[in-house]
């Protein structure tokens, strides 16, 4: 981020610092499917403060491998590095920094997944907006999904549990927002699958949001994208510690979900960044091996991503996600994309990124041309970037540009202070 | 094909007909680790007839998946449709059509992979020229590699073959060649795979070639393409079947490979293709099925294609290939690529394909450049096609245009009647 310190003001630019973890439960959630879940837990969190007239709250969506922790640190990490509630909110651009001012910043702790994004000075600004993260439900980071224990049975649910699709998952959280006692969004925001819910909700609750900001995603998955969730699929179904999806005593099957990550991740990068960040160098060698070991450094950062998310994510999830994604329609029930947005109140600022070769731009460009055929209001923007997909977690400064201006603009009517033009 | 009948003469394009395997034997061949295979078989075909002055012989090299059979049809397979040699090369534009003219053409048969591209009319016309192709080092189609058995130990190979490379597949082929008693090549070509041996070749044996066609391939092998490659590896070696590679009683790992393949496709195709092949249809069905089958068609596809390719290719040569590929980098050893190709008598036709995201356009363009840099003479062209990096095996017509008159030309000078600009 140090190349970003010139262009934005990132002196005043800072962490959300420490951010509980919080949790509520739905009992009888009907699902797209026609099943009923009889209760779904969902772990959120909140930075910021809500307004007094509630007019200020944003609710991010996040991506497949994405959680609630949204932005700052989670409380039970900072405790770990030495921090007290009497410590405050205390923070420092370079990391973070309890206590004694002078200390070496903490940096193993884990920030939120979009933390350049959310804070306060950045683009989704904590000092005046409120925004919440839910995990998505089928997920597997506190929210009830397939390693949940079905109440039923006293198990995990497995296969079992049924297939979401992203309509269920924003279903959930609109739960959540009546029962923090939210009646209308500012925004919903989110980037890849979150995108997907961002406009999942414009459609489906057009009334409870003021703006919508689907990034680097689609309206509806193509049939590449498919592809590449159905190899990940295959090499989990097909790894024999799946065990039709009942690992969790025996451990789950890890050198298929490595593979499905594998695969993921090449398609969250570009071809560019690929060249500048590995090119062809090997690692720890001058020649070739001439066997087959890891040697060039691609090889190796993605084995180590691979291993590593086996470490922190459920392989039935990744199965649940993909399938989610791959259901994801923005037309479907409607003759057509414009018929499914007609209507529509909110304003929407729609980003793609240059060299995303998973979701191009080419369909943000489909997006906005159905949103103007029925005179919505929309920005759209495709930001130069080498980064690929992954780019709208890598951008935050030129992605500040654009939603600074947007969210100010929105808050601004939403007082009555705004110019319609 | 049917839409190429009325930009080409294709009334008067027709098979190769039946065409025999042949092969040859050579003794201590030397690969790039330094390792001695004491004996190599090596399978190939030739196609049309060799000139008394032996001036119109061309060598093909076969892409990963492909084999020695690039033209025509094998006599088991002709055999097996009722074919016997009195027939003669009979064919027809639609299908193979032995014996009785009225039948309807044996459809079971498999054509040559590069058959659109070889035989008589076509772009490598048989007429004219004498096709060679023959198996790779390394392959599994007959030439020595991992699933032959090791003269030393009585037993297939497996790991213990030694990795090879694309300079270590030429260098056998060019003992082919002095078997065949060709001093001189008009052309060396091939796509992707096969289009890196034809650089090799003009790198190694800048005498013996006239001219040289790359074809949606690349000069090294960029970060992203190792990237896919080493999963699809990591899917294989990580089955449990793999079984260190020795396999070959026990059955292969079909799961790995199927995945491997796959993800292979994948990439083979562009999204605008799969879009227009598939879009976001189900099959067999009217509604999403809300469970973890296959559903779209894509998915059936691709699962058809991973399962099919086990059925007729060996994992170890899979991985075999793809390291070959990794390794390949044609400015090895050389400060650069213009170094590498430095005084290269050879002409060269280098095409691409404006959807290849495997090996996209750019990478052709690097290698022209560096060809124009050392006064190398070079004809490149970029090929409009919605087929990705398979359309050097979906586009015959486009690269005939390109392909005919530059072999005419080459075959016109080889006989003192060119004119040299």
């Amino acid at each position: 981020m140090t190349s970003s310190h010139a262009t934005l003001p990132w002196d005043r630019v800072g962490s959300a610092g420490v951010v509980p973890e919080r949790s509520a439960s739905f009992e009888n959630v009907e699902l797209s499917s026609g099943r009923v879940l009889p209760k779904v837990d969902v772990v959120y969190e909140t930075v910021g403060e809500l307004s007094l007239e509630r007019d200020n709250a944003i609710l991010l969506f996040h991506a497949l491998s994405g959680d609630a922790h949204v932005g700052g640190w989670r409380e039970q990490d900072a405790r770990e590095q030495g921090w007290t509630p009497e410590d405050g909110p205390a923070w420092s651009p370079e990391g973070a920094s309890f206590g004694d001012p002078d200390a070496a910043p903490a940096t193993a702790i884990r920030p939120g997944w979009w933390d350049p994004m959310v804070g306060p000075g950045k683009a989704f600004d904590t000092d005046r907006y409120f925004v919440i993260c839910a995990n998505v439900i089928g997920g597997c980071s506190g929210t009830t999904g397939p390693s949940s224990i079905d109440p039923t049975t006293g198990r995990e649910y497995g296969q079992s549990f049924p297939i979401v699709t992203i309509e269920d998952m924003v279903d959930v959280q609109v739960r959540l927002l009546d029962l923090l006692g939210i009646e209308k969004l500012l925004a919903v925001a989110g980037g890849s699958m979150g995108g997907m819910q961002a406009l999942a909700w414009a459609r489906r609750y057009p009334e409870r949001t003021r703006t919508c900001l689907p990034i680097a995603t689609t309206w509806r998955l193509p049939a590449q994208a498919i592809a590449f969730n159905e190899v990940g699929r295959t090499a989990i179904l097909g790894d024999p510690q799946f065990k039709g999806g009942d690992y969790y005593e025996s451990g789950q099957p890890r050198h298929g979900l490595a593979v499905a990550r594998m695969i993921g991740h090449i398609t969250y990068l570009s071809d560019e960044s690929m060249h500048a960040k590995f090119g062809r160098r090997l690692r720890d060698r001058d020649e070739l091996a001439f066997e087959f070991v890891t040697e060039f450094e691609v090889e190796s950062y993605l084995a180590y991503q691979g291993k590593r998310f086996t470490e922190r994510f459920d392989a039935n999830t990744y199965l649940y996600m993909t399938k989610a994604m791959d259901y994801f329609d923005l037309a479907t029930g409607a003759p057509g994309l414009p018929e499914a947005l007609s209507g529509t109140p909110a304003r929407f600022l729609v980003l793609s990124f240059s060299s995303d070769w998973l979701f191009p731009t080419y369909q943000s460009l489909q997006l906005v041309d159905a949103l103007r055929s029925v005179d919505a209001e929309v920005t759209f923007a495709e930001i130069e970037s080498p980064y690929g997909h992954d780019a709208f977690l890598l951008e935050p400064e030129q992605q500040h540009r654009f939603i600074q201006p947007f969210l100010d603009r929105a808050l601004e009517e939403a007082r009555g202070r705004g110019v319609t033009p």
